[in-house]
C-alpha cells in the first residue's frame, strides 16, 4: 500500500517527517514496548508544562495526556454532557461525532467562503446562553484560517458570561508563526486547550494528544473516563524525545511560511480558486468536479477532497505544504490534469 | 525507574518476552510511525480470522480492533448500556469501571476461597432476567482459575434463556494448555469474545486487543463509539509480526506448565496458602501482613498485592510465572523474607 504513495499531501504534518531524534529514542526502546505504560503520564506531563512555558502558571494535575487529540475530544464530551455545542462549518469533524455520541446536539455556525471561511464578530451572535460549549479550532481545519487575536479575546468573554464551556484546539498553532492562547486561558476554568504531537512532529501514527485546563477536577474527571492505559510507551518516548528537538520547528515553520505563498500561487496559475490560510495546508476550490484526488492518486500523489466536511462539497481539496521539491511534483501532477 | 527493576512479577505478561520478530518488524517500520493508523485494521482483521481459525465462520467485519482489551470493555458498555451486570468478585477491575461509567449497576458474585475461587455451578443461580450482561475472565484475573468446560455451556445457554450479553475475556487463554470457547461463539448474537496480545507476546506497552462477535451490527457500533484511529501503527506493525511467530507460544507455554507447578510448590514450603491455578500467574495468600510487595520492591523485585481486587484484601498476591532463573530468585528473596 505505502510503496505506491510517492507523495501524501492529505495529511498536514511537518513537512520535516518525525525528527530523527525521536525515531532513534524509540529505535532504542523497543524492548520497553513490553511493559505497561505508566498510566498516568507521570514523566511527559512534568515535561509539558515546562515545554508549554506554563510552569508557573499550571501543574502537572492541569495536564493530560492522551491517544491523540480524539481521545481527549471524547472523554471531554463525556465529562460535560454538553446538551448543546456550537460548532463553525467546515472544520474538524470529530467534535460533533464526539458530542453526538453522549447525546449533544450541534449548532452550526456557517463560515462563508466570500470571507475565505474566517471567523468574523458574526459569531458573537450565536453564543447565548442556551449554547453549553464551543470547539474552535485554531487554525482552522481544513480552512488554515487563524481567528483574530482581538475576535478570539471577545469570543473567551462572551463564553464566560453565557457559561459556555470553550475548548481552543490549538494542534495545528505550532506550525504557524502565531502566539499560543494557552496563557489567557490559565485563570478561565470554563475552558481547555487541545494540543498534539500528531502534526507538529509528524508521529501521527503513535497518537499523543494532551488537554490543559486550569481546572484540575475536569482533567481529572476526563482522566476516569475511558481506559487507563490509553498512552502507549511508544507514544511516551516519542514525546518526550520530541520535547528535547531544539530548531526542529523553526526550521519547519521557515519551509512552511516560504512554500506555502509559493504553492498557493501556483494553484491560482493553474485556474483554482485558494483561500487565505495561516497553516501547513491550503483549502482551494475547482470550478468543475476535476475528481482530483482519484487522479493523483494514481500517479501516487494523495490529496484531500474535502466533500464530507459540512459547509463544502467535492470541488473543494486540502493540500498540506511539504518541502519546495514535493511541492513542484503536486504543481506538476496538477498541471497535467 | 526501570533501571531498578530487575525482574517484574507483577504483570502477567509471556515470560519469553516479545518475540524477536516483533522487535524487528518494529524497528523496520519506524519510520510508518509517521503516517495515520489505517482505522479499520484491514490487514490485521483479514489475518486474525485466519489466526484464530475462525475464518470460515467469521469475516472480518465479524472483529475489531482496540487499544487494549480495556478500550474494547468501554466502548462495549457504551454499546449495549446494559443496567444490571453480573461480574465475578474478585475479577479484572475494568469491568466494573466501563459498566458504572455508562450508568450501569454491578450485582457481584463472591467466589469463595474454600473453593480456590473457582466459578462453581452456584453463578447459574444469578443468571435471571433482571440481569443484562455478563463479563467472564477465562482464566480468571488474579486467581488464574479456568471455567469448567461443562460449566461454561450452561452459563451460555443460561445467558441466552434469560436475554444476558455474555462477554468471554479470554486474554490470558493462549498462555493455558486449554482450548478457546471463540467456536461455540460464533453462533450466538448475545455474546463477544475479547483477546489481547497484551500477555501471549508481552506487548503491553503497545495497547492491541480485539473484539469478536457473531453479531456485526454490535462490532459496527463498538467501532463508531470512540476515536477512530485508536489502534496505534505499531500496534498494528507488531499485531501482523507476532501472528507469524511460529513455536513461541508452545514454547511459552511448556516453560509455564513446569514452572507453574515449581513455584506454586515453592510458595507453599515457604509458608504461604497457594491457590490453583492452569494460567501463567499464582494467586498466593499469607498469614499476616508481610508487606511484601513494598519489602521485594526495595530489591528490585515487584509482585501484586490484590488489596485492591473486590472480595480480596492485602493478605493476598499475584505473581506471574516467569523462566526457572528469574522464579528461583523470586523464591529466594520471598524466602530472606
Amino acid at each position: 500500500y505505502n510503496n505506491k504513495i510517492k507523495i501524501d499531501f492529505s495529511v498536514n504534518t511537518n513537512p520535516l517527517g518525525m525528527p530523527v531524534e525521536v525515531k532513534k529514542a524509540l529505535a532504542d526502546h523497543i524492548t520497553d514496548f513490553e511493559l505497561y505504560p505508566d498510566s498516568e503520564c507521570r514523566d511527559v506531563r512534568k515535561n509539558l508544562s515546562k515545554y508549554e512555558g506554563i510552569s508557573r502558571y499550571m501543574k502537572p494535575a492541569n495536564i493530560l495526556c492522551g491517544a491523540g487529540a480524539s481521545d481527549l475530544i471524547y472523554r471531554l464530551c463525556y465529562v460535560l454532557q454538553p446538551k448543546r455545542v456550537l460548532l463553525c462549518a467546515p472544520t474538524f469533524s470529530e467534535y460533533e461525532k464526539a458530542v453526538e455520541m453522549y447525546g449533544g446536539k450541534i449548532v452550526y455556525h456557517e463560515l462563508q467562503e466570500e470571507e475565505d471561511f474566517r471567523l468574523t464578530p458574526r459569531i458573537l451572535n450565536d453564543i447565548n446562553s442556551e449554547v453549553d460549549m464551543l470547539f474552535l479550532c485554531n487554525p482552522n481545519n481544513p480552512t488554515g484560517a487563524m481567528i483574530d487575536a482581538r475576535l478570539l479575546l471577545e469570543i473567551t468573554m462572551a463564553c464566560s458570561m453565557n457559561n459556555v464551556f470553550l475548548v481552543l484546539d490549538e494542534c495545528f498553532l505550532p506550525l504557524t508563526n502565531r502566539e499560543s492562547s494557552l496563557k489567557h486561558f490559565s485563570i478561565d476554568v470554563r475552558s481547555a486547550v487541545l494540543k498534539a504531537f500528531t502534526k507538529t512532529y509528524a508521529m501521527a501514527g503513535l497518537r499523543f494528544g494532551y488537554l490543559i485546563a486550569a481546572n484540575d477536577g475536569i482533567i481529572s474527571e476526563c482522566e476516569k473516563a475511558g481506559p487507563c492505559w490509553n498512552v502507549s510507551v511508544p507514544a511516551q518516548i516519542a514525546a518526550l524525545a520530541a520535547m528535547k528537538c531544539t530548531n526542529y520547528i523553526e526550521n519547519a515553520r521557515s519551509i512552511i511560511e516560504t512554500e506555502r505563498p509559493f504553492l498557493q500561487d501556483a494553484l491560482r496559475e493553474i485556474g483554482f480558486k485558494v483561500f487565505k490560510s495561516d497553516a501547513n495546508f491550503i483549502l482551494f476550490k475547482t470550478k468543475e468536479d476535476l475528481q482530483l484526488q482519484k487522479n493523483l492518486a494514481k500517479r501516487g500523489i494523495l490529496i484531500r477532497n474535502c466533500y464530507n466536511f459540512k459547509g463544502l462539497n467535492d470541488l473543494y481539496y486540502r493540500v498540506s505544504v511539504k518541502t519546495h521539491e514535493e511541492n513542484l511534483k503536486l504543481i506538476k501532477a496538477l498541471q497535467n490534469g
